[in-house]
């Protein structure tokens, strides 16, 4: 059977992430390696309700085939909340509700990827959006980031000789690293795009998340006509109903449309509706706030736990948001093997090597500090900070 | 922006079924265009109750992220519901679910299909497939069908020369047609098939909505390792939901499952549970008795009308099961110009062109009866019957 798989099903990435989430169902292990949103967060009593009041006001065309772009009033929602948290001049005419920002990507692969096509991505960088356009079998263009987001050098470099058609940025505390984009930054890299025939994806599912700082302004802002903005409620509302939005200029968004109805027809309406009544009856502010607070002091517990633990050699990011911290050990060590020591001292975390598209026995590592509180932070640290001694002293 | 856009976007067919529905918008036309399932019988109190009951009994976990194969639970009453109604050996590890059986399309295309792979395709066909297939720029085999099934004849001289890798059949009161494979059909289509290179498609959103003659057994008794299936719980519980599925051989299965989480990462587990929880309290078939009376008493009285009041230079089908049926006009005469007329008259319809990979002006139409009763089915009948006469009086 295998020659009749497709050439571009065998080009993605097959993370073990998998397998690390089953290592981590043993409850003497402490994991920071889900991508998980925290559950007890979750507005559980509150969609309950949504959902009763949804039942009574929809009846049975709640239950019908809807339409591809998505329920009006939820997109007219996502339309105000631009404009009322960021400034922007958005209408509910340029959002298309998606099953995810997950299917944004793939969206945006099928609309735009050729073969060969040159894609920017950050390196390190989402893995699913890794995955999602590995499918259209693109050329990566990686762009390493750091603390201040692109690092521009490798931006020029990448932009001499090739016309990228894409480029991939999550600029608020990304996944994996939790780093974001300076404003400096943002504006060096809107500059040197624009004007060419590319498109920049904002992806931003954890903007809302930020403890720290200040926020700084979307590229949006920058390069309103070669922007396209992927949202999610996965992060701050709920993530199993599978709800997320992409923002497109208008001759981009006719073709999002035809892809979206030839991939799925439609997002499902009833959890589209769920969802808005929920926004209509409560402050999400006040909701995220709560969120906010419990990540933000996890955070902090993580820091504050690695310094006290792991070796002088090691670095971490600080992010000002978001789920995950990013850790780097010295550039000869694996954090594969790193990984395998870590198991026998009971924690785990994700070694970097899925986050880049063309690496194997990085020396990073992801943390997750979204779903563990403080005390079992500190734990799982030492823990960690013992498995990094241990591999230092060899 | 137009250089920006792959090409792959640029094969899908636009429909024009969209701007149908907008003249059957007005309450004054009778529309048999529509490919809707019929609201009046969604299970609207019935599935509100098991919200409420799945709300009680998995609290947040309702919420978080879940498996990419979907709900086990619901994967096992799919197995069984095969075996029950078909003695069909399926196991739940080998059904993936999708968000809609257009998802399960889009996936097989993903996985299976490069540039220019030969595809057997119906003519006509589900115009769904037509659009979710030509992303991935297959070449189309077409075979035309009739109330037998597949023209032997056409699928023989589309297996010379070529071997295709995909063949998309809905054998079951296939739409657009309404038609049904015959059993030997079946087995002749299967005959030339069975050892080659190639996945069968049995797409079967219709087959519980028989409302005359018997059950013929699926391609899956006669092609297991080749066969593909596509189940929906659109057509008889919930379309809004948007849940179907997929069963896959072992091989296939691995990389639809990574297609699957580079597209959407899962279907909503929430409506998965909703959905699988009314199946756990009700009846299905007690349920689907109700939809069936009614689509044979409607599909009987739109029979039974044509006979009245189409000239009898008009041919269509004479479906078993489903909610379509399938018209002819004299060769040289436009299905198109007869909709022009048909508008006049208060009556829409779907031309058969969006249903042929390569056809336009064709003679054909698709009528649906699922939505309209057998009174108002005969006032628009009469009124085609009309425009019909009008057009060959010309």
């Amino acid at each position: 059977m295998d020659s009749l798989f497709a050439d571009r099903i065998n080009d993605v990435p097959r993370s073990f992430i998998r397998e690390i989430l089953k290592v981590a169902l043993d409850p003497s292990v402490i994991s920071f390696a889900g991508g998980l949103p925290n559950r007890e967060f979750f507005p559980a009593e509150e969609l309950q309700q949504a959902t009763e009041q949804v039942f009574a006001l929809q009846g049975r065309d709640l239950f019908q085939y809807s339409s591809s772009e998505g329920f009006l009033p939820l997109r007219e929602w996502i339309a105000k909340r631009y404009r009322d948290t960021q400034g922007l001049d958005i209408s509910a005419d340029s959002i298309l509700i998606t099953s995810g920002s997950q299917q944004g990507l793939d969206l945006l692969g099928k609309v735009l990827l050729n073969e060969g096509d040159g894609l920017l991505m950050e390196a390190p960088g989402y893995l699913g959006a890794i995955q999602a356009f590995s499918i259209y079998r693109p050329e990566f263009l990686n762009v390493a980031v750091n603390e201040q987001g692109m690092v521009l050098e490798e931006l020029d470099r990448q932009l001499q000789g090739t016309s990228p058609k894409l480029a991939y940025t999550v600029p608020n505390f990304q996944n994996p690293s939790g780093i974001s984009y300076s404003d400096a930054n943002r504006q060096a890299v809107a500059e040197r795009l624009k004007g060419k025939n590319c498109i920049l994806i904002e992806d931003n599912p954890y903007g809302d998340l930020r403890f720290s700082g200040d926020p700084v302004a979307s590229f949006y802002n920058r390069l309103p006509e070669q922007t396209v903005l992927l949202g999610s409620f996965s992060k701050c509302v709920i993530p199993g109903f599978r709800l997320g939005w992409m923002v497109a200029p208008e001759p981009l968004m006719q073709k999002l449309l035809v892809a979206k109805q030839a991939t799925d027809l439609h997002t499902s309406h009833f959890t589209q509706c769920i969802v808005h009544q929920y926004l209509m009856n409560h402050d999400i502010d006040a909701h995220l706030k709560t969120i906010i607070d419990a990540y933000g002091s996890q955070c902090r517990a993580m820091m504050a736990a690695m310094d006290r633990h792991f070796p002088d050699t090691v670095h971490y990011t600080r992010p000002d948001g978001g789920m995950f911290l990013w850790a780097s050990l010295p550039e000869s060590l694996s954090a594969m093997a790193l990984f395998e020591l870590a198991v026998k001292q009971q924690v785990v975390f994700v070694p970097g090597d899925p986050f880049y598209t063309d690496r194997s026995n990085s020396s990073t590592l992801r943390l997750s500090f979204s779903c563990v509180d403080a005390e079992t932070i500190d734990v799982g640290i030492e823990r960690l900070g013992r498995a990094m001694g241990e591999m230092l002293a060899k």
